[in-house]
């Protein structure tokens, strides 16, 4: 039965996934937090704020949270990239691409387009999908961030304008959250957590 | 926006499934499992495998999907019981409805009610969905058993008579798995995995 042998080996190689631990930390602030598991916390916000995405009603939901479950696999050869480190970003794409040719190659070959199709999906972000299941994976961290008191964005010295910056894409997939995000933003600059927006030049 | 604030809320308590440890070890041996990377691993195990449910093409997958994400959450307040202890489960339905009643109490009343079946149908274990479900959770630690070789069962001092007895009920979510399980079975004890059954007294 090869076809079952195959879709195990898939199975076991997702187990790696466990050990590529994020910039996040837990909310207990314990340890950093792995690509697994937030993949299954995503899942569920999915579930939870399903509401407020842009698309309404027409949200097809089992494929936003497909899209989650899958979207961070290649990290198990790319590794997990700060969104703020430019050079680590530079080469990303690639990486990515290559690890989705070797982890999904290992599935019969039905799935194995299936399953990357899904993951190329959540990359180009075209689809409503793809757009409100990114939201959450950006919301995420503010969340994980805010909890433990700007921990990652007081480690990497990221700047509110930072922040604000690169996850203005909230608002493509919900502009409820993104609303409920910018509070969280200037929340955490008042308390601390945050460093506020870098002082332009006021010199010509 | 009470509402939104209570799905956070909700989000939030999710976090301590991370955790929550699990008597399996990552297929590479360097930790024990949590809960939580255990859960997204069964859903995608769900997406991957699904074909081979008893249920055929009705198997509504996305419900599945459901069930698996959130079949674990209880756990935060009743913690993860080795299926092989008697003692610990003697009381674990109670405080695992305890436990939903608060976590579930979290959210908004309408998806506490909603989540909160889902939960509960995977408990009563009568629907096709709830069968395969239960049928993958099962799977799953016989497999991490087999990659680690037989790392729990050793420690736990387990035979193989009360793996076939505890994992029987694969067999109602999946013919096919069951099949494939009591081969890894067969396999584990000629490796030195996993204890023979224990001898019956053959005195009468
Ligand atoms: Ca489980």
């Amino acid at each position: 039965m090869d076809r079952l042998k195959r879709q195990i080996g898939f199975i076991v190689e997702l187990d790696k996934l466990k050990t590529i631990l994020r910039q996040s930390w837990l909310a207990d602030g314990s340890r950093r937090e792995n690509s697994a598991e937030h993949s299954w916390h995503v899942a569920l916000m999915a579930l939870v704020l399903a509401e407020h995405a842009n698309a309404g009603a027409n949200l097809d939901l089992a494929r936003v949270v497909k899209l989650l479950l899958l979207h961070d696999v290649v990290e198990i050869d790319a590794g997990d990239v700060l969104i703020y480190d430019v050079s680590g970003n530079a080469d990303k794409a690639e990486r990515e691409r290559r690890a989705a040719e070797r982890i999904y190659g290992i599935l019969p070959e039905d799935q194995s387009a299936e399953l990357r199709a899904l993951w190329e999906e959540y990359e180009l972000g075209e689809t409503e999908e793809a757009r409100f299941a990114a939201a959450l994976d950006r919301l995420m961290p503010l969340l994980h961030n805010f909890l433990t008191e700007g921990r990652a964005w007081m480690h990497h010295g990221i700047t509110a304008d930072q922040v604000l910056a690169a996850n203005a894409r909230i608002a493509a997939g919900s502009a409820a959250l993104w609303d409920y995000a910018r509070g969280l933003i200037d929340e955490a600059v008042e308390r601390g957590y945050l460093l506020p927006p870098k002082e332009k030049n006021s010199d010509p």
